[in-house]
């Protein structure tokens, strides 16, 4: 079974790489960029583990609930 | 237009930060786990750009094609 997890900062947290690469896109000639958010993404290759299991440790282990969101799709 | 880039070493790079993850969740109680891989992801919010370009930038300034591969999907 494959897990896909995608870890984004929260839409009220600041996300100072994002600018970043924005400025650096409308540098590289891009300027209809308006935003740009940087998160994680993992491809997990698991075996027969529970859902609620995998919440659990995106959670505690492979996010931070103050100023990250995680959304988790099992394939 | 909202376009999304999944960046992710390639298969034949080590990516020590998947397997200290890996391990991580073994300790974690999910020894089901055969592997993680870790990557970023990108959501940019953009005004009318041309496909093309976005994978130029993609190429030239969101990746490493040297020890990594690159997504674009657009919305």
């Amino acid at each position: 079974m494959k897990a896909k997890v995608i870890v984004m900062p929260k839409q009220s947290v600041l996300d100072p790489q994002g600018v970043a690469v924005r400025d650096a896109m409308h540098h590289h000639g891009l300027p209809q960029v308006k935003s740009v958010r940087i998160g994680k993404f993992m491809e997990i290759e698991v075996e027969g583990a529970d859902e609620a299991k995998l919440h659990e440790i995106c959670r505690d282990l492979l996010s931070n609930p103050v100023i990250e969101d995680y959304r988790l799709e099992l394939q």
